[in-house]
């Protein structure tokens, strides 16, 4: 919104509308080239690091196919790409209240042809316990300066059974959702929502996102490559990137 | 069952429906007992072990109340024994599919005038993660002689949590669930539902159960007391119970 404002006013009265639409239509091409872009890095990440030789299976959550992102999206623009190198499956998680994965992710992957399973977001523990998850690869909302991460709720349990169990957990999104000026994860406000979503009788806790702190996150993807801790000095931002 | 069947044969044909009848009920009072002493000595554990003076919050999971044990059940027979003692909230996780947490847990702490709240499933290990829970309770289906516990899917995840954040995780149960003769969690099957449960239209996993492995378990409570590493020693057999 800055980006088009700015373009805007620059341009004057007159060629205002069209400068805008310019500037918007930039951003468009840029954020289909960063979704190219990342989704690259984490098949490559992904196929260097996980087992050859075999079908892999990674988990995911939520949804960040391309009806949440340009492309084919963000973490399953990862996917998307590593299935074109060698034969992928993935367990959706299915993302209650809203069903993102439910709803979304399975109807994505069945349209790229990637052989997949649902499941509901309890069992994944038990999925990567009893050894059928390789990777968890997720998108992302926000990160802050640290590299903590906000993603759907549910994310930060995943990271934590994917610790627990020595499973790299990699989250995917472009540099824009990089948030130099949110210091860490304390900082980023988590929506809650409306009970009804999931009661309509009884008192409900509905946090529409989690905090998974850097600690846990194996790897950061972004269109600018593969970020590793410490993220305070690995991360780039979208000012970084652009310039 | 076979209780029941060896004191109706021992009785023989004329009075075996008598036998068979009072051998049922001498069942329901030993279950109606064993609830009662489990709540309490559950109780007498959480109230030593949480913070005092504050209101503390057990999270919960499924539903192991009245509606699926006798008296007030069983983790939710401990919980509503605490709450006779000292001021308790309880978030109650979902348990999707079925939704027994959401269902039939919420109905039964209304019922016990205890504070509470749903929660769906995969916002737990944030809310815990946030320090707003004090300890997880749970019943279990099964207890493998090792102290390997199966409990509805989604148990396992919590228990991960509970550890990766060091609160208690406390699974409770008569000694009629300790299960001798299975020597760890790897010999019990877990029940593969039926996908149509979660989608009707795309593969899934269902699994009913997970299996918490013994080193994830702060204890065990059951009738007999309370439980602790290494559980091949300490637990109680039903026939080392009523001996």
């Amino acid at each position: 919104v800055e980006r088009v404002r700015a373009a805007a006013l620059a341009a004057g009265p007159v060629r205002m509308a069209g400068a805008a639409r310019a500037e918007a239509e930039a951003i468009e091409r840029e954020d289909v080239a960063a979704s190219a872009a990342l989704a690259d890095h984490g098949a490559a990440l992904l196929d260097a690091t996980l087992p050859a030789g075999r079908v892999v299976t990674v988990m995911t959550h939520c949804n960040s196919g391309a009806l949440a992102a340009s492309g084919r999206g963000t973490g399953l623009g990862v996917i998307a790409a590593l299935a074109d190198r060698r034969p992928v499956q993935v367990i959706a998680c299915e993302a209650r209240p809203l069903l993102q994965g439910a709803r979304l992710t399975v109807w994505e992957l069945g349209r790229l042809g990637i052989e997949h399973a649902l499941a509901v977001d309890s069992a994944a523990p038990g999925l990567i316990r009893t050894g059928q998850v390789d990777a968890v690869v997720t998108g992302f909302d926000r990160v802050a300066a640290n590299g903590d991460v906000a993603n759907k709720v549910g994310t930060y349990g995943l990271a934590v059974s994917a610790r627990h169990h020595a499973l790299p957990f990699y989250v995917v999104a472009p540099t824009s959702t990089v948030d130099p000026a949110t210091a860490s994860g304390a900082a980023i406000p988590i929506e809650e929502r409306e009970r009804s979503e999931i009661s309509w009788r009884f008192a409900a806790y509905n946090p529409a996102f989690d905090v998974t702190p850097a600690d846990l996150v194996t790897a950061i993807v972004t269109e600018a490559g593969v970020h590793r801790a410490p993220y305070s000095s690995s991360l780039p931002t979208r000012i970084a990137a652009a310039s």
